[in-house]
């Protein structure tokens, strides 16, 4: 009965691959390891953002239905918090929507305007869910690489130097293109595009009349010397064709509260916001009351500085260990990940590996045995590219440093014992 | 710049009218109307609810991603509380998984099985997002009728007395039918399928190895003489081929937490977990404990049966001025709406409606004149029968009686001055 024909998956479904999350986290728990992989916090909210869930849960309305578009209160806070960020004055009516995590802010996106066949630019690595939100609305990822630096091999590079070559994402623009998918600060890299980074994309999307759907989600994560954060949406009229993703779960170290959002043009909004009302219909409302509060709060308190100040020591304490150990690594402009140089650790020949990890790109493995051997676990990056480019990303790991120092210590105590196993 | 056609919709969303929900709530807010219109309570969920919610927010781990799956207690929570009602033991890890609210759980169970032109039979009326969730994913709804008796325009009948004809339902599968969406208790009719409908309705999908969705929100809510509350999942086997969709919302006076879950086979849940962690990667952590404390009350206190005996006063403190009045209505026997036949009423011949109102069924006209003019909020059903069978819904409006006493008590006095209108 099982294997009945008519029990068959739906195409856009049948072929997904297990997820890198669902063989790293269980591995890391089983293990023990610290889990510097998945990019969550194992800290709490600010208190003033907790507390305010609470008062929430004990308000009668504000334990039932929002509005698909949001609750006004969030959307208020949203339009004082990012006027300033655009450049304009943005309209809680019509500029803003709230999403059930930035994820979904995502895919309502590409559930809006995406056809059969129609051509999302993406560049290498993206952020795995993109690949499967655009396929699954029926759209075909495009893909451009972003390129490190000859010496990232053998030297600490920065993020910035990781280079999209401009002539080679115009020659991926066809007829069937719709749109092209930014990421910044980029997730695994780190990377905050340079206003004439952003100047240059926006041109191509500008010439072919291309729409941008720009994942900032990181967007109160960057690190000096950066005095500020560059938004495509607030250059050069990028705005008529731009919709920007943003997180509560990011910004206020609650990834599990699933309150994200989408800020555009009402005639780019209107579209996201008749797909993601049927998607999800309306998000957590006690969540996003917090969320309100925790912006307001952040008009008046430096809570984003403090976090910046805090998440910079936190890089530090991390990336220490790897000047330590010799290995290069890309330091982040923004986002709290490092993409570390494997190369020159050699685990044991004849270390078995479960037959899963054959199917996957050699980073995987190497993963599996820092999580496994030395207790630190962190994600393989070529689940961040094509097949075709796995090799690309086959001498890096991406850690996390979302975690509180003495987790990183811990941590840090543990990867010194790679010493041994590292060779120059 | 805005009507640039690379700016167009998708064809999946290009279509969508302006939902009922955002016609008549804010029409409700703006006039000051008692809203018995959506279905949201406007009382909190169960104490020991809302302070497991709030200790949840106290620990670190429960404001971060939970598994796609869903949080372990909440699986556990649900598989301890549903297995005796399937009458199974009910697997946490492979039987059940957790949706962003129970109409996410329907969309990924859409995207995890429907093909471009994938029927899907649905019973009008339906509840308005099936249909949506059905199309964006390439599906084609087919529709088959429940039918009131003839003497519904007359007197007061049971939601039993609403007939579905099974050889009817039997003459709409096609080679490309993939589903059977099924609604118990329903809305808007409060509709409880016996045993012996569910048993031709599983008959109908086992002759053609279809999937039966079976939506059932409103499971914890069904009336005497009702004793038990049949699944078609525990029937004849038909387990192997069904999938049950639950609500922590309505189950907890929590809608606007968006808890909701999928409960089924192996073979089935999978590729719905497969699309859900793609749409949404996972669910609101600290609601999703609070609904998993709930449950877990509810197996040692009869949190349930104080919930009905509680709705069951609620349906009869509002029904009765329909009794008074002379409206015939449908008795439900499951859910919180009571479905009125609204033909004696007569609102004045010369009464302006807005324009947006000519689009639509008549209905919608009775339903804005009772908010307006009579200060009730109700819905009017044809936004759930597709266009050519709006006549069917003309005479009938849907009222909500999940609201405190107090509040019915002034609907029922507004009500009352309906009696001038009436014409026997």
């Amino acid at each position: 009965m099982s294997a009945a024909p008519r029990f068959a998956p739906a195409q856009r479904v049948a072929s997904f691959d297990q997820d890198v999350w669902s063989i790293f986290t269980p591995l890391a728990a089983e293990t023990k390891a610290i889990n510097l992989g998945q990019g969550f916090m194992n800290f709490g909210p600010p208190e003033a953002v907790q507390n305010a869930a609470k008062e929430a849960l004990d308000r009668v309305e504000a334990n039932q239905y929002s509005h698909p578009r949001g609750r006004p209160r969030l959307r208020n806070a949203l339009a004082a918090s990012y006027s300033p960020e655009f450049g304009r004055q943005l309209d809680p009516e019509t500029n803003i929507i709230v999403s059930a995590g930035a994820n979904n802010a995502m895919f309502a996106t590409f559930a809006g305007f995406l056809d059969e066949g129609s051509e999302v630019i993406v560049m290498e690595p993206f952020f795995d869910q993109y690949i499967s939100n655009i396929t699954m609305n029926g759209g075909k990822p495009v893909y451009v690489p972003l390129r490190a630096p000859a010496n990232a091999a053998t030297q600490n590079i920065s993020s910035s130097e990781w280079h999209l070559d401009i002539d080679e994402l115009r020659s991926k623009v066809t007829s069937r293109t719709k749109m092209i998918v930014l990421n910044t600060p980029h997730n695994p890299i780190g990377k905050v595009f340079s206003e004439d980074e952003l100047r240059a994309i926006g041109k191509v999307a500008e010439d072919h009349d291309l729409i941008i759907l720009t994942d900032e989600v990181y967007d109160r994560l960057y690190y000096p010397p950066l005095q500020k954060f560059p938004r495509i949406a607030a250059l050069d009229g990028f705005w008529e064709r731009t919709l920007t993703v943003g997180s509560g779960g990011k910004s206020f170290a609650s990834t599990g509260w699933r309150v994200g959002w989408l800020i555009g043009p009402e005639h780019l909004i209107k579209y996201a916001l008749a797909a993601q009302t049927r998607v999800v219909f309306s998000v957590n409302s006690p969540c996003q009351e917090a969320i309100a509060a925790g912006l307001e709060v952040s008009l008046t308190e430096p809570l984003f500085q403090d976090q910046v100040d805090n998440y910079l020591q936190k890089r530090t304490r991390l990336s220490k260990v790897f000047d330590d150990l010799g290995l290069p690594y890309t330091c982040p402009q923004g986002a709290y990940y490092i993409l570390v140089n494997t190369a020159k650790i050699r685990y044991p020949a004849d270390y078995k590996f479960p037959d899963i990890l054959d199917q996957r790109g050699d980073d995987f493995k190497m993963c599996y045995w820092l999580t496994k051997e030395i207790g630190v676990c962190s994600i393989p990056p070529s689940e961040f590219y094509t097949k075709e480019h796995w090799t690309l990303a086959k001498d890096f790991a991406r850690f996390a440093f979302c975690k509180t120092d003495d987790v990183l210590d811990q941590a840090v105590e543990r990867l010194r014992e790679l010493k041994k196993y590292i060779v120059e």
